[in-house]
């Protein structure tokens, strides 16, 4: 130590101008433009007030010695994980699904808090599965607890929007090589009046029908036929090809058509059926995102079970509440209402006509993906509304409450920069930075189907019920 | 007129610093700097010299009073041709092309002075056609003149690297419903060891040998019973997705097959050949460059002919010269020495190993895409070198080039901004500013096939030489 360095010790303002100064503004960005306006340099912070009320639980949380370590595995097991399409097969076969239970997107729900959309989807599984004549019999009978419902994720797998699944309806079945874990998800029925948008009419209920009896055996076939295909990778293509895996999984479908297609060609049904199954596929620019949702959950599935860790390993909502669980909180749910998203809507229908968020899918954004990748996927918000600035702009953004860059899942326009995994319970309640989902709207109407598609976020609830669960985990 | 303005005139330096100065900057970019770093602020004018030796031919082009309407109506009837894909015939029967007659890539050329992948490729030919046994005897006959050699363009078609198309070759004919336009390209054979890029061993001609017997006639009877494929909006959700349509094509690939997929799995091949021809279509994601070279002939050809009009309607090179023939000027070609790409390289091969530019694939610069579109495919700088700054770098200059911004055919990352359409000869000529390509590299010796990938301009002769012609034409 010099003796001038001594003396600015004991008076710690003196020397203050003898050289440029180093100005740095925080908060509001009218401080940093009157500096930068008198051409000096300046250095803004982002800085933000963290959530209302999580002050003592977030510094309990950001003071645990576990926390660093347990994320960065949750980290490294996210990244790593693997994800290929082995099997396609009835949900009861897989799944042991017996008749007299369904299967439903998001946290535990009951059908009298049930909205529009589950209400008209599980009314479609009851008709589809000849256990109702009317939908009115299909409703009486849901209303009175005949039928067990149980959240899709208790039983490892993600279903899209009101995500019900019945025994006679068949699954994707994906593994991740890595970490040993099994996935599956629904097939796609396209989009407008269909299943898991709430609709029930007949032409929902036969195509259904078609599904299980055509559709799900043919692929099964021709995945068997193929081998495990690499969907993680496929993933990796999409984000190169503007697709986030979430709304935009055009680029996605094709690839995966084609590369099923040699087997699929060669599976021995008849001519007319094939060309069926292939119109059908290649007409559902989504048929993808029943790929994308369970490798997606096979991400958060490697990151269960971290003491420690507050990165989010699942993001779900079943049109009434949204929920959320952790690595460090084993299988707790934190929920709150779901917000109603902010779109774009399909002919006449209006703001009043969505239903509140609902669906698995918000597993993309909890993997890295879908909202978290729309700088990748620039022309999406043609479809969920926001202008390109926006979407680069929402991207960036989620790195500030994520633990890493995904080594493989890159996007382009960000200089091949990977996409930001990991959300942290402990950075959301400091930054109030919630994160960015985007997501197609159900009518709040059952029996209506798909009104829009737009952009939503998770209410603050799931975020400071987490962060006091995890701060008393906490030593 | 009041008193202190004709005061003003008659001292035009009186009253200069009365209110705040605009100040504009031209040039070197220090200029401007020097005038921010006060604080003050600064219009940028990217202003460059004129190519030397333009200035009068340049000057007389200018002043023409017929150019602007010219290059308005040459921008509308590019901007506005459709691209339909209406059949899939043998070049025998659609270019009424017979045994003798080789068709090749860019302006014309004889044997003497064809590089090593245009030589490669005719011998292949010869191979192909029986009118050789060994690579040795086609390269005699070649070279004694007893086959005609004419341009693709000279029958209103194109074909990639060397181009060359003989008569039991297939080809897509596709139709311009809005000017009435046919043109025409061969069927892409993938990547590797090709005949476009040069290569003529056996397993070259073998498949050549299958793409005439089982690919063309099943594509043929797939897209006639598809009815015509709008190969125009393929381009649209092209640049979309990644895919700039020249070194990229895998969406459009994937796109194109899906559109023909519910036709071609039920034209009653036998099932082992329809899979090996959707495993063919599936492993080559260059298939659907051979549709957007034609739809960009299509955009070429609709403003052919136009008096006064200094916009280029073909760029091509046969890997010995670049030519281009403007819209202008007929059917005269503007030629120079084809510079040689630079970009990245396939396995140990480097810079020393890559022949001059080849091929027609420049149309799809010519019609805005390509090299024009970098902005919306940055993954393309890994295949052909540079990075994302570049490749928005590449995009936004090509506007001070051209004509008109293309309605269709946009770049969501520029919030949708149409591409540029329509280079003018004489704003090249005034800006210095060259057409940017990028291309595939085929190795300069016969039968090695691609090299590697990467950037290249025209070389200046093309357009001096245009200018002159243009200006000669004037008055």
């Amino acid at each position: 130590m010099t003796a001038t360095d001594s003396a600015s010790q004991a008076m710690p303002l003196r020397g203050l101008l003898a050289s440029e100064p180093q100005i740095a503004a925080a908060g509001a960005p009218m401080f940093a433009e009157a500096v930068r306006s008198q051409a000096a340099s300046v250095t803004e912070l982002d800085w933000r007030p963290p959530i209302d009320g999580t002050g003592p639980a977030l510094a309990t949380v950001m003071a645990d010695a576990r926390r660093e370590a347990a994320n960065a595995l949750a980290f490294e097991r996210m990244s790593t994980a693997g994800s290929e399409l082995v099997d396609v097969r009835p949900a009861s076969e897989m799944l042991g699904l017996t008749r007299g239970t369904f299967l439903h997107a998001g946290p535990p729900l009951t059908w009298d808090r049930a909205s529009g959309p589950m209400r008209g989807a599980l009314i479609g599984a009851m008709l589809f599965e000849g256990m109702a004549d009317t939908a009115q019999e299909a409703e009486r009978e849901l209303a009175s607890g005949a039928i067990t419902l149980e959240p899709c994720h208790h039983h490892r797998g993600v279903g899209p929007m009101a995500g019900v699944v019945s025994p006679s309806m068949w699954v994707f079945e994906l593994r991740d090589p890595t970490h040993g874990n099994t996935s599956w998800c629904s097939l796609n029925e396209g989009l407008g009046k269909v299943l898991r948008y709430g609709a029930y009419e007949q032409s929902v209920i036969d195509r259904l029908g078609w599904m299980s009896a055509v559709l799900g055996p043919a692929l099964q076939q021709a995945v068997r036929a193929t081998g495990p295909i690499d969907v993680k990778g496929i993933v990796a293509q999409m984000l190169q090809m503007g697709d986030e895996g979430h709304n935009r999984n055009r680029a996605g479908t094709l690839m995966w058509l084609r590369d099923v297609l040699p087997a699929l060609t060669n599976v021995g049904i008849p001519s007319d059926q094939l060309s069926e199954v292939v119109r059908f596929i290649g007409s559902n620019d989504h048929f993808a995102l029943n790929l994308t949702m369970p490798t997606a959950k096979l991400a958060g599935m490697a990151a269960e079970g971290i003491p420690g860790s507050t990165v989010v390993v699942t993001m779900a909502r079943n049109g009434t509440d949204f929920g959320i669980r952790t690595a460090g909180t084993g299988d707790a749910w934190f929920t709150g209402p779901a917000n109603t998203p902010e779109g774009l809507f399909l002919g006449s229908y209006g703001p009043e006509d969505a239903n509140p968020d609902i669906g698995d899918s918000a597993i993309t954004e909890t993997a890295g993906f879908g909202g978290f990748a729309m700088a990748t996927a620039p022309a999406i918000v043609k479809l969920v509304g926001g202008d390109v600035q926006f979407a680069l702009a929402a991207t960036r953004s989620m790195y500030e409450i994520t633990t890493g860059e995904h080594p493989v899942w890159q996007v382009p326009i960000l200089e091949f920069r990977g996409v930001p995994v990991g959300i942290d319970v402990a950075k959301v309640c400091r930054t109030g930075l919630l994160p960015q989902i985007n997501t197609g709207m159900a009518g709040a109407q059952a029996g209506v189907g798909q009104v829009g598609a737009g952009l939503v976020n998770p209410p603050v609830e799931c975020f400071t019920g987490a962060i006091e669960a995890l701060a008393a985990e906490v030593g």
